[in-house]
Protein backbone atom coordinates (compact mmCIF):
# COMPACT_ATOMS: atom_id res chain seq x y z
CA UNK A 1 0.00 0.00 0.00
CA UNK A 2 1.15 3.51 -0.87
CA UNK A 3 -0.06 6.71 1.59
CA UNK A 4 0.56 10.26 0.13
CA UNK A 5 -0.46 12.87 2.79
CA UNK A 6 -0.89 16.44 1.79
CA UNK A 7 0.09 19.10 4.41
CA UNK A 8 1.40 22.03 5.54
CA UNK A 9 3.27 20.13 8.46
CA UNK A 10 5.46 17.50 6.82
CA UNK A 11 7.69 16.74 9.44
CA UNK A 12 4.99 16.62 12.16
CA UNK A 13 3.52 13.69 10.70
CA UNK A 14 6.75 12.20 9.30
CA UNK A 15 8.31 12.15 13.12
CA UNK A 16 5.51 9.90 13.98
CA UNK A 17 5.39 7.62 11.18
CA UNK A 18 9.11 6.58 11.63
CA UNK A 19 8.58 5.23 15.19
CA UNK A 20 7.23 2.61 17.17
CA UNK A 21 5.19 -0.18 15.10
CA UNK A 22 4.18 1.84 12.08
CA UNK A 23 7.97 2.66 11.54
CA UNK A 24 8.70 -0.73 12.12
CA UNK A 25 6.15 -1.27 9.12
CA UNK A 26 7.27 1.49 7.04
CA UNK A 27 11.38 0.05 7.61
CA UNK A 28 9.49 -3.66 6.77
CA UNK A 29 7.84 -2.43 3.12
CA UNK A 30 4.46 -3.30 4.35
CA UNK A 31 3.82 0.11 3.24
CA UNK A 32 4.82 3.07 1.60
CA UNK A 33 4.44 6.47 2.79
CA UNK A 34 5.26 10.22 1.45
CA UNK A 35 4.07 13.70 3.34
CA UNK A 36 3.84 16.80 0.90
CA UNK A 37 4.53 20.16 2.33
CA UNK A 38 1.79 22.10 0.16
CA UNK A 39 3.59 25.03 0.46
CA UNK A 40 5.91 23.78 -1.92
CA UNK A 41 3.03 23.83 -4.41
CA UNK A 42 1.72 27.79 -4.53
CA UNK A 43 2.71 30.01 -6.98
CA UNK A 44 2.43 32.82 -4.78
CA UNK A 45 5.80 34.18 -4.59
CA UNK A 46 5.79 34.60 -0.50
CA UNK A 47 4.73 31.22 -0.49
CA UNK A 48 0.96 32.09 0.73
CA UNK A 49 -1.08 29.03 0.83
CA UNK A 50 -4.13 30.46 2.66
CA UNK A 51 -6.60 33.62 2.11
CA UNK A 52 -9.07 35.00 3.86
CA UNK A 53 -12.72 33.34 3.50
CA UNK A 54 -15.46 35.32 1.37
CA UNK A 55 -17.38 37.14 3.30
CA UNK A 56 -16.33 36.32 6.44
CA UNK A 57 -14.04 38.61 9.35
CA UNK A 58 -11.86 35.96 11.13
CA UNK A 59 -9.59 33.18 10.13
CA UNK A 60 -7.86 31.96 7.55
CA UNK A 61 -9.14 29.39 4.83
CA UNK A 62 -6.62 27.06 2.73
CA UNK A 63 -6.83 27.89 -1.22
CA UNK A 64 -7.50 25.18 -3.89
CA UNK A 65 -4.63 25.79 -6.68
CA UNK A 66 -2.04 24.94 -4.06
CA UNK A 67 -3.53 21.33 -2.98
CA UNK A 68 -4.37 20.79 -6.82
CA UNK A 69 -1.11 21.61 -7.86
CA UNK A 70 0.40 19.49 -5.03
CA UNK A 71 -1.83 16.18 -5.86
CA UNK A 72 -1.05 16.57 -9.83
CA UNK A 73 2.47 16.61 -8.78
CA UNK A 74 2.22 13.13 -6.59
CA UNK A 75 -0.46 11.55 -8.80
CA UNK A 76 1.18 12.38 -12.61
CA UNK A 77 1.43 9.20 -14.18
CA UNK A 78 -0.30 6.77 -11.60
CA UNK A 79 -3.68 5.23 -10.98
CA UNK A 80 -5.89 7.69 -9.11
CA UNK A 81 -5.71 7.27 -5.40
CA UNK A 82 -8.24 6.93 -3.46
CA UNK A 83 -8.62 10.55 -1.75
CA UNK A 84 -9.55 11.55 1.84
CA UNK A 85 -10.15 14.60 2.99
CA UNK A 86 -9.95 14.82 7.10
CA UNK A 87 -12.65 16.95 7.91
CA UNK A 88 -15.20 17.28 10.94
CA UNK A 89 -17.96 17.28 8.41
CA UNK A 90 -17.04 13.47 7.16
CA UNK A 91 -18.25 10.08 8.16
CA UNK A 92 -17.24 9.20 11.85
CA UNK A 93 -14.34 6.69 11.41
CA UNK A 94 -15.15 3.29 12.10
CA UNK A 95 -12.94 -0.01 12.52
CA UNK A 96 -14.85 -1.29 9.49
CA UNK A 97 -14.47 1.82 7.41
CA UNK A 98 -10.37 1.03 8.49
CA UNK A 99 -10.03 -2.67 7.73
CA UNK A 100 -11.87 -1.66 4.68
CA UNK A 101 -9.43 0.87 3.55
CA UNK A 102 -6.59 -1.87 4.05
CA UNK A 103 -7.60 -2.99 1.14
CA UNK A 104 -6.63 0.07 -1.08
CA UNK A 105 -3.50 -0.02 -2.93
CA UNK A 106 -3.34 3.74 -2.92
CA UNK A 107 -4.53 6.41 -0.46
CA UNK A 108 -3.79 10.63 -0.71
CA UNK A 109 -5.23 12.12 2.45
CA UNK A 110 -5.68 15.89 2.48
CA UNK A 111 -4.89 17.91 5.63
CA UNK A 112 -6.85 21.10 6.70
CA UNK A 113 -5.86 23.39 8.83
CA UNK A 114 -6.79 27.46 9.98
CA UNK A 115 -10.44 27.17 9.39
CA UNK A 116 -10.21 24.42 6.23
CA UNK A 117 -10.04 24.11 2.71
CA UNK A 118 -11.93 26.19 -0.29
CA UNK A 119 -14.97 23.64 -0.84
CA UNK A 120 -14.07 23.40 -4.63
CA UNK A 121 -11.00 21.99 -3.98
CA UNK A 122 -13.29 18.92 -2.27
CA UNK A 123 -15.65 18.82 -4.91
CA UNK A 124 -12.81 18.63 -7.49
CA UNK A 125 -10.78 15.91 -6.03
CA UNK A 126 -11.72 14.14 -2.48
CA UNK A 127 -14.01 10.91 -2.71
CA UNK A 128 -14.42 11.02 0.74
CA UNK A 129 -14.85 12.90 4.20
CA UNK A 130 -13.79 11.24 6.71
CA UNK A 131 -13.98 12.60 10.43
CA UNK A 132 -11.93 11.19 13.54
CA UNK A 133 -15.08 12.15 16.14
CA UNK A 134 -16.71 14.77 17.68
CA UNK A 135 -14.54 16.87 18.80
CA UNK A 136 -12.65 19.93 17.40
CA UNK A 137 -8.91 19.68 16.38
CA UNK A 138 -6.14 22.50 15.05
CA UNK A 139 -5.51 20.57 11.53
CA UNK A 140 -5.84 17.32 9.99
CA UNK A 141 -2.56 16.15 10.69
CA UNK A 142 -3.83 14.20 13.67
CA UNK A 143 -6.99 12.75 12.30
CA UNK A 144 -4.58 11.54 8.90
CA UNK A 145 -1.80 9.87 11.70
CA UNK A 146 -5.05 7.74 13.08
CA UNK A 147 -5.63 6.84 10.13
CA UNK A 148 -2.90 5.83 8.95
CA UNK A 149 -2.17 4.44 12.41
CA UNK A 150 -5.51 2.18 12.72
CA UNK A 151 -5.08 0.83 8.27
CA UNK A 152 -1.76 0.04 8.55
CA UNK A 153 -2.39 -1.97 12.01
CA UNK A 154 -4.58 -3.95 10.17
CA UNK A 155 -1.73 -5.00 7.43
CA UNK A 156 -0.35 -8.19 7.13
CA UNK A 157 2.96 -8.32 8.89
CA UNK A 158 1.80 -5.18 11.04
CA UNK A 159 1.09 -6.79 14.16
CA UNK A 160 3.52 -9.83 15.30
CA UNK A 161 0.67 -12.45 14.62
CA UNK A 162 -2.40 -12.57 13.23
CA UNK A 163 -4.19 -13.70 16.40
CA UNK A 164 -3.47 -9.87 17.73
CA UNK A 165 -6.16 -8.78 15.12
CA UNK A 166 -8.72 -11.15 17.15
CA UNK A 167 -10.09 -10.51 20.10
CA UNK A 168 -8.78 -6.68 20.67
CA UNK A 169 -11.64 -3.51 21.51
CA UNK A 170 -13.75 -3.13 18.70
CA UNK A 171 -13.26 -6.18 16.94
CA UNK A 172 -15.76 -8.61 18.30
CA UNK A 173 -18.46 -5.53 19.04
CA UNK A 174 -17.54 -6.01 22.37
CA UNK A 175 -14.84 -4.15 24.66
CA UNK A 176 -11.45 -6.26 25.87
CA UNK A 177 -11.84 -7.97 29.12
CA UNK A 178 -9.41 -6.89 32.01
CA UNK A 179 -5.95 -7.99 31.70
CA UNK A 180 -2.94 -8.61 34.22
CA UNK A 181 0.46 -9.17 34.17
CA UNK A 182 3.67 -9.84 36.91
CA UNK A 183 3.47 -9.84 39.68
CA UNK A 184 0.58 -11.80 41.09
CA UNK A 185 -0.40 -9.35 43.57
CA UNK A 186 0.46 -5.95 43.68
CA UNK A 187 -0.22 -2.58 45.58
CA UNK A 188 -2.68 -5.56 47.82
CA UNK A 189 -4.46 -6.50 44.58
CA UNK A 190 -3.75 -10.05 42.84
CA UNK A 191 -4.46 -11.19 39.78
CA UNK A 192 -7.91 -13.23 39.69
CA UNK A 193 -7.37 -16.29 40.88
CA UNK A 194 -9.13 -18.12 37.55
CA UNK A 195 -6.35 -16.64 35.22
CA UNK A 196 -3.92 -18.75 37.12
CA UNK A 197 -5.60 -21.79 36.86
CA UNK A 198 -4.63 -23.55 34.07
CA UNK A 199 -7.83 -23.97 33.30
CA UNK A 200 -8.68 -23.23 29.71
CA UNK A 201 -12.51 -23.21 29.50
CA UNK A 202 -13.08 -21.61 32.66
CA UNK A 203 -10.72 -19.11 31.57
CA UNK A 204 -12.69 -18.30 28.01
CA UNK A 205 -15.70 -18.15 30.40
CA UNK A 206 -14.30 -15.92 32.55
CA UNK A 207 -13.14 -13.62 30.25
CA UNK A 208 -16.78 -13.57 27.71
CA UNK A 209 -17.95 -12.20 31.31
CA UNK A 210 -16.14 -10.28 31.80
CA UNK A 211 -16.29 -8.69 28.07
CA UNK A 212 -19.86 -8.08 28.55
CA UNK A 213 -19.52 -6.68 31.76
CA UNK A 214 -17.28 -3.72 30.54
CA UNK A 215 -19.08 -3.43 27.62
CA UNK A 216 -22.05 -2.78 29.60
CA UNK A 217 -20.88 -0.52 32.09
CA UNK A 218 -18.83 1.16 30.00
CA UNK A 219 -20.33 1.39 26.72
CA UNK A 220 -23.78 0.26 26.99
CA UNK A 221 -24.67 2.13 23.16
CA UNK A 222 -22.45 -0.74 21.86
CA UNK A 223 -25.01 -3.55 22.27
CA UNK A 224 -27.36 -4.39 21.19
CA UNK A 225 -29.62 -6.22 24.12
CA UNK A 226 -32.39 -7.69 22.34
CA UNK A 227 -29.44 -9.47 19.68
CA UNK A 228 -27.64 -10.90 23.14
CA UNK A 229 -28.18 -14.00 23.24
CA UNK A 230 -30.12 -15.47 26.88
CA UNK A 231 -27.07 -16.32 28.70
CA UNK A 232 -25.48 -13.50 28.12
CA UNK A 233 -28.83 -11.65 29.24
CA UNK A 234 -28.30 -13.72 31.90
CA UNK A 235 -24.73 -12.92 32.91
CA UNK A 236 -25.29 -9.35 32.64
CA UNK A 237 -28.36 -9.54 35.08
CA UNK A 238 -26.24 -11.66 37.65
CA UNK A 239 -23.18 -8.83 37.41
CA UNK A 240 -24.71 -5.52 36.69
CA UNK A 241 -27.68 -2.97 37.65
CA UNK A 242 -29.45 -3.59 34.82
CA UNK A 243 -31.05 -0.08 35.15
CA UNK A 244 -27.73 1.81 34.56
CA UNK A 245 -28.71 2.24 31.12
CA UNK A 246 -30.93 4.32 31.63
CA UNK A 247 -28.89 6.85 33.69
CA UNK A 248 -26.92 7.20 30.64
CA UNK B 1 -2.79 24.37 32.68
CA UNK B 2 -0.58 22.29 33.16
CA UNK B 3 -0.70 18.92 31.34
CA UNK B 4 1.99 15.76 31.89
CA UNK B 5 1.72 12.33 29.28
CA UNK B 6 2.91 9.50 30.67
CA UNK B 7 4.25 7.72 27.47
CA UNK B 8 6.88 5.44 26.00
CA UNK B 9 7.79 7.63 23.19
CA UNK B 10 8.01 10.75 24.63
CA UNK B 11 9.62 12.23 21.90
CA UNK B 12 6.80 11.38 19.23
CA UNK B 13 4.49 13.29 21.58
CA UNK B 14 6.82 16.18 21.88
CA UNK B 15 7.44 16.47 18.19
CA UNK B 16 3.72 17.26 17.73
CA UNK B 17 3.06 19.71 21.07
CA UNK B 18 5.82 21.98 19.98
CA UNK B 19 4.77 22.75 16.23
CA UNK B 20 1.98 24.73 14.85
CA UNK B 21 -1.27 26.31 16.78
CA UNK B 22 -0.23 23.74 20.30
CA UNK B 23 2.92 24.60 20.43
CA UNK B 24 2.44 28.56 19.78
CA UNK B 25 -0.06 28.09 22.93
CA UNK B 26 2.61 26.50 24.91
CA UNK B 27 5.37 29.10 23.69
CA UNK B 28 2.97 31.89 24.94
CA UNK B 29 2.69 30.07 28.19
CA UNK B 30 -1.31 29.67 27.44
CA UNK B 31 -0.46 26.06 29.24
CA UNK B 32 2.58 23.49 30.31
CA UNK B 33 3.01 19.98 28.96
CA UNK B 34 5.65 17.55 30.08
CA UNK B 35 6.45 14.08 28.29
CA UNK B 36 7.46 11.46 30.76
CA UNK B 37 9.32 8.34 29.77
CA UNK B 38 7.50 5.33 31.44
CA UNK B 39 11.19 3.71 31.04
CA UNK B 40 12.77 5.51 33.27
CA UNK B 41 10.72 4.37 35.93
CA UNK B 42 11.25 0.81 35.61
CA UNK B 43 13.56 -0.96 38.40
CA UNK B 44 14.43 -3.82 35.93
CA UNK B 45 17.84 -3.50 35.21
CA UNK B 46 17.22 -4.09 31.17
CA UNK B 47 14.58 -1.62 31.28
CA UNK B 48 11.86 -3.67 30.64
CA UNK B 49 8.19 -1.81 31.28
CA UNK B 50 6.05 -4.86 29.88
CA UNK B 51 5.20 -8.99 30.38
CA UNK B 52 3.02 -11.20 28.78
CA UNK B 53 -0.47 -11.22 29.84
CA UNK B 54 -1.08 -14.01 32.34
CA UNK B 55 -2.81 -16.77 30.80
CA UNK B 56 -2.39 -15.39 27.48
CA UNK B 57 -0.73 -16.70 24.51
CA UNK B 58 0.16 -13.48 22.69
CA UNK B 59 1.08 -10.14 23.12
CA UNK B 60 2.86 -7.91 25.77
CA UNK B 61 1.24 -5.85 28.18
CA UNK B 62 2.74 -3.01 30.42
CA UNK B 63 2.94 -3.64 34.27
CA UNK B 64 1.96 -1.57 36.72
CA UNK B 65 4.77 -0.28 38.63
CA UNK B 66 7.02 1.37 36.43
CA UNK B 67 3.75 3.99 35.60
CA UNK B 68 2.78 3.78 39.70
CA UNK B 69 6.57 5.33 39.80
CA UNK B 70 6.08 7.81 37.38
CA UNK B 71 3.18 8.96 38.23
CA UNK B 72 4.25 9.56 42.03
CA UNK B 73 7.69 10.95 40.52
CA UNK B 74 5.65 13.83 38.54
CA UNK B 75 2.92 14.43 40.80
CA UNK B 76 4.90 14.82 44.20
CA UNK B 77 3.91 17.41 46.55
CA UNK B 78 0.99 18.69 44.25
CA UNK B 79 -2.45 18.20 44.46
CA UNK B 80 -3.29 15.36 42.49
CA UNK B 81 -4.46 15.90 39.00
CA UNK B 82 -6.91 14.55 37.02
CA UNK B 83 -5.74 11.43 35.64
CA UNK B 84 -7.18 10.03 32.35
CA UNK B 85 -6.28 6.56 30.53
CA UNK B 86 -6.54 6.29 26.82
CA UNK B 87 -8.28 3.86 25.96
CA UNK B 88 -10.97 2.03 23.74
CA UNK B 89 -12.80 1.45 27.22
CA UNK B 90 -12.69 4.86 27.53
CA UNK B 91 -16.30 7.02 27.20
CA UNK B 92 -16.07 8.89 23.44
CA UNK B 93 -14.28 12.09 23.86
CA UNK B 94 -16.65 14.59 22.66
CA UNK B 95 -16.24 18.91 22.02
CA UNK B 96 -18.64 19.23 25.66
CA UNK B 97 -15.96 16.83 27.44
CA UNK B 98 -13.11 18.89 25.73
CA UNK B 99 -14.67 22.29 26.95
CA UNK B 100 -15.02 20.53 30.50
CA UNK B 101 -11.74 19.15 30.74
CA UNK B 102 -9.92 22.93 29.21
CA UNK B 103 -11.27 24.21 33.32
CA UNK B 104 -8.95 21.71 34.93
CA UNK B 105 -6.14 22.92 36.41
CA UNK B 106 -3.83 19.73 36.28
CA UNK B 107 -4.34 16.54 33.82
CA UNK B 108 -2.45 13.60 33.79
CA UNK B 109 -2.58 11.50 30.71
CA UNK B 110 -1.47 7.82 30.56
CA UNK B 111 -1.05 6.57 26.88
CA UNK B 112 -0.92 2.51 26.68
CA UNK B 113 0.89 0.46 24.52
CA UNK B 114 1.17 -2.98 23.16
CA UNK B 115 -2.10 -5.09 24.33
CA UNK B 116 -2.92 -2.33 27.10
CA UNK B 117 -2.24 -1.95 30.53
CA UNK B 118 -2.04 -4.09 33.76
CA UNK B 119 -5.76 -3.24 35.10
CA UNK B 120 -4.90 -2.66 38.58
CA UNK B 121 -3.55 0.83 37.78
CA UNK B 122 -6.50 1.68 35.93
CA UNK B 123 -7.96 0.74 39.12
CA UNK B 124 -4.95 2.61 41.73
CA UNK B 125 -4.39 5.83 39.26
CA UNK B 126 -7.24 6.19 37.00
CA UNK B 127 -10.19 8.64 37.55
CA UNK B 128 -11.13 8.74 33.78
CA UNK B 129 -10.87 6.60 30.45
CA UNK B 130 -11.52 8.60 27.48
CA UNK B 131 -11.59 6.97 23.80
CA UNK B 132 -11.05 9.75 20.78
CA UNK B 133 -13.38 6.71 18.63
CA UNK B 134 -14.57 3.07 17.93
CA UNK B 135 -11.36 1.92 16.18
CA UNK B 136 -8.47 0.50 17.00
CA UNK B 137 -4.81 2.28 17.32
CA UNK B 138 -1.49 0.54 18.18
CA UNK B 139 -0.87 3.05 21.33
CA UNK B 140 -2.67 5.98 23.10
CA UNK B 141 0.10 8.30 22.07
CA UNK B 142 -1.72 9.95 19.17
CA UNK B 143 -5.43 9.69 21.11
CA UNK B 144 -3.56 11.74 23.69
CA UNK B 145 -2.31 14.17 21.46
CA UNK B 146 -5.71 14.49 19.82
CA UNK B 147 -7.20 15.37 23.34
CA UNK B 148 -4.40 17.68 24.20
CA UNK B 149 -5.20 19.27 21.20
CA UNK B 150 -8.87 19.41 21.42
CA UNK B 151 -8.51 21.04 24.97
CA UNK B 152 -5.43 23.76 24.34
CA UNK B 153 -7.77 24.85 21.76
CA UNK B 154 -9.73 25.88 24.19
CA UNK B 155 -7.85 28.04 26.46
CA UNK B 156 -8.60 31.42 26.09
CA UNK B 157 -5.37 32.85 24.02
CA UNK B 158 -4.98 30.00 21.99
CA UNK B 159 -6.96 30.77 18.70
CA UNK B 160 -6.64 34.58 17.37
CA UNK B 161 -9.74 35.38 18.59
CA UNK B 162 -12.67 34.30 20.38
CA UNK B 163 -14.62 34.53 17.49
CA UNK B 164 -13.21 31.25 16.41
CA UNK B 165 -14.29 29.03 19.06
CA UNK B 166 -17.66 30.22 17.79
CA UNK B 167 -19.38 28.84 14.29
CA UNK B 168 -17.23 26.00 14.02
CA UNK B 169 -18.56 22.34 13.44
CA UNK B 170 -20.00 20.50 15.92
CA UNK B 171 -19.73 23.46 18.07
CA UNK B 172 -23.48 24.69 17.64
CA UNK B 173 -24.99 20.80 17.12
CA UNK B 174 -24.27 21.72 13.22
CA UNK B 175 -21.82 21.15 10.72
CA UNK B 176 -20.60 24.11 9.34
CA UNK B 177 -20.91 25.60 5.72
CA UNK B 178 -18.48 25.35 2.83
CA UNK B 179 -16.01 28.01 2.52
CA UNK B 180 -14.84 30.07 -0.18
CA UNK B 181 -11.55 32.12 -0.79
CA UNK B 182 -9.72 33.36 -3.24
CA UNK B 183 -9.89 33.41 -6.52
CA UNK B 184 -13.97 34.14 -7.62
CA UNK B 185 -13.72 31.65 -10.25
CA UNK B 186 -11.46 28.31 -9.96
CA UNK B 187 -11.65 25.72 -12.34
CA UNK B 188 -14.86 26.77 -13.56
CA UNK B 189 -16.27 26.79 -9.59
CA UNK B 190 -17.48 29.95 -8.94
CA UNK B 191 -18.10 31.35 -5.11
CA UNK B 192 -21.67 31.40 -4.72
CA UNK B 193 -22.74 34.98 -5.70
CA UNK B 194 -24.48 35.82 -2.34
CA UNK B 195 -21.12 35.62 -0.73
CA UNK B 196 -20.00 38.43 -2.71
CA UNK B 197 -23.29 40.35 -2.39
CA UNK B 198 -22.09 41.99 1.00
CA UNK B 199 -25.73 41.70 1.98
CA UNK B 200 -25.68 40.60 5.80
CA UNK B 201 -28.99 38.88 6.26
CA UNK B 202 -28.81 37.14 3.35
CA UNK B 203 -25.32 35.62 3.82
CA UNK B 204 -26.39 34.34 7.46
CA UNK B 205 -29.51 32.90 6.13
CA UNK B 206 -27.18 31.02 3.35
CA UNK B 207 -25.04 30.16 5.84
CA UNK B 208 -27.43 28.55 8.24
CA UNK B 209 -29.29 26.96 5.21
CA UNK B 210 -26.30 25.26 4.05
CA UNK B 211 -25.47 24.10 7.91
CA UNK B 212 -28.33 22.46 7.80
CA UNK B 213 -28.70 20.79 4.32
CA UNK B 214 -24.91 19.88 4.84
CA UNK B 215 -25.38 18.25 8.62
CA UNK B 216 -28.35 17.02 7.13
CA UNK B 217 -27.17 15.01 4.09
CA UNK B 218 -23.36 14.41 5.56
CA UNK B 219 -24.37 13.61 9.55
CA UNK B 220 -28.07 12.96 9.66
CA UNK B 221 -27.07 11.44 13.27
CA UNK B 222 -26.13 15.01 14.39
CA UNK B 223 -29.66 16.57 13.83
CA UNK B 224 -32.45 16.05 15.95
CA UNK B 225 -35.11 16.12 13.46
CA UNK B 226 -38.00 16.55 16.31
CA UNK B 227 -36.34 19.32 17.58
CA UNK B 228 -35.58 21.53 14.72
CA UNK B 229 -37.88 24.50 14.27
CA UNK B 230 -40.39 24.35 11.18
CA UNK B 231 -38.43 26.79 9.05
CA UNK B 232 -35.40 24.44 9.20
CA UNK B 233 -37.75 21.56 8.22
CA UNK B 234 -39.08 23.12 5.58
CA UNK B 235 -35.37 24.11 4.34
CA UNK B 236 -34.43 20.56 4.57
CA UNK B 237 -37.88 19.73 2.80
CA UNK B 238 -36.54 22.31 -0.11
CA UNK B 239 -33.24 21.10 -0.88
CA UNK B 240 -33.08 17.47 0.42
CA UNK B 241 -34.31 13.95 -0.40
CA UNK B 242 -35.98 13.90 2.85
CA UNK B 243 -35.32 10.30 2.68
CA UNK B 244 -32.25 9.78 2.49
CA UNK B 245 -31.63 9.19 6.56
CA UNK B 246 -33.81 6.11 5.83
CA UNK B 247 -30.88 4.41 3.60
CA UNK B 248 -28.53 5.07 6.40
Amino acid sequence: MRIDIATLFPDMCMNYLEESIVGRAKTKGIFEVFCHNIRDYTLDKHRRVDDTPYSEQKGMLMQAEPIFRCFEAVTEGREKPHVIYMSPQGKTLTQKRCRELSQEKSIFILCGHYEGVDNRIIEEIVDEEISIGDYVLTGGELPALVLVDSVVRMLEGTLASADCYEDESHYNGLLEYPQYTRPEEWHGKKVPAVLLSGHHANIAKWRHEQSLITTYTKRPDLLDLSALPQKDLDIINKYCDFDKTDED
